[in-house]
């Protein structure tokens, strides 16, 4: 199975990490090469084919996304089992920190998810195989060229996903508009995992009940949710503050 | 001139705050009107006409958005001026919180700002009337609505705009990745404007020498930048803790 990645960075990303994946590189007949200088390099020293096809046929291929000329064609990203974030978070010698979506539609969200899952330097991101976006090509751009640096695993079940990680000794927090405690409440210094629900309907019951602790994001406008990706950057940026950045945050005068 | 409000929340916000400046309501014929109940009872209590056409009129007056089968046209939001963003900032008796957005070029992250914007209750965004997305419907609908709720002033020049809250108190903060200073550095209790830069490019150098301070956001794993809605987002939300959450932040144990 292939996965189509298109666009500049995405493609230049997939040849950094991962050149030995990639089938062949299709360039647009019509784009400039000097444009694409540092990226033929790189497939030049990678050893990977580049192609020359009309433009028309990158629209096709892509399904008529921005692909900026230039399309890799890759083996399909071979997702991680639980066992190796578990492994992961065990290597790092830090405290764990996963990301567990439930059920996020917007591809552009996924991408923004993953790639702020990665500058926060998470173990792994779990996700839904069904009810959720796959990781595609749209999602690959949306992340910038993160999910290629993260972890993903996609299960089937994510109640089963938790039970899991609580046997090895994560805490468990969902958001969830309607809980007292706020994400400002945690201890980020625990071994955690962060639950974020989909688009508009938040994390399912079944999933909420195994959470350890709900916390909320405090609203002070007059807005009753935020966008699923920016709940979750929030949320794992106070985690990340708290653990590493809680000596500067007395709010200092500068 | 006039706006095309689209979905059903979105009309329903538009109903509840401006519903003086909506021409009519637009449902498709094929839509369960059900579904639609209280978005009606809620135009006839402020008598706004609601009329009937084929699911197709509304899918091409909206240029093919997901509209639910619900469109509003609305005279034009009456955008603020600068001068209405320092009163809205001096009636509140509150610190000075301010949104500057130097060129997004995304309907969605324009979206998201906005209604991150809003949920931190801001004094007013700032935005470019030109090199910015305008607050479309699409923006409109990405918002949540929240663009019905917040104070946008679109400028010519940010670095005018700038000069002008500077003279009134406030200070400014750009986000740079280069910056030594980082975001847990900042004291949020100080009269805040933050700026915001474009997808890509950032913000740009004149803007960039008008701010106060430079700060970056952490990033830990192996990316380079957070997509703009969420870097905006993280900012927002750190003035905004160390406002009003900062006594609940020490990582206590729950």
């Amino acid at each position: 199975m292939s996965d189509i990645i298109y666009g500049i960075n995405p493609v230049k990303e997939t040849l950094k990490t991962r050149a030995s994946q990639i089938k062949k590189i299709i360039l647009a007949k019509e784009k400039d090469v000097r444009k694409l200088k540092t990226l033929i390099d790189l497939a030049q020293r990678e050893k990977v084919t580049v192609e020359y096809k009309q433009r028309r046929f990158l629209d096709q291929t892509s399904g008529d996304k921005r692909h900026q000329g230039v399309l890799a064609i890759v083996s399909h990203r071979s997702e991680v089992g639980l066992n190796e974030i578990i492994k992961s978070w065990q290597e790092s010698g830090e405290k764990l920190l996963t990301l567990i979506l439930d059920g996020i539609q917007d591809p552009q969200n996924m991408g923004a998810l993953v790639r702020t899952a990665c500058a926060c330097d998470v173990h792994g991101v779990i996700t839904l195989k069904d009810r959720a976006v796959p990781i595609t090509g749209a999602v690959f751009k949306a992340s910038a060229g993160a999910a290629e640096h993260t972890n993903i695993a996609r299960v089937n079940n994510l109640a089963v996903a938790i039970e899991y990680l609580k046997e090895r000794g994560a805490w468990v927090i969902g958001t969830d508009a309607n809980s007292k405690m706020s994400i400002y409440d945690i201890d980020g210094n625990l071994d955690l995992a962060l639950v974020i629900g989909s688009e508009g309907k938040g994390i399912r019951p079944l999933v909420k009940k195994k959470c350890d602790f709900l916390v909320h994001i405090p609203l002070r406008g007059e807005i009753s949710s935020l966008n699923a990706s920016v709940a979750g950057a929030i949320s794992l940026y106070e985690i990340v503050r708290q653990r590493y950045y809680q000596g500067e945050s007395k709010g200092k005068r500068i």
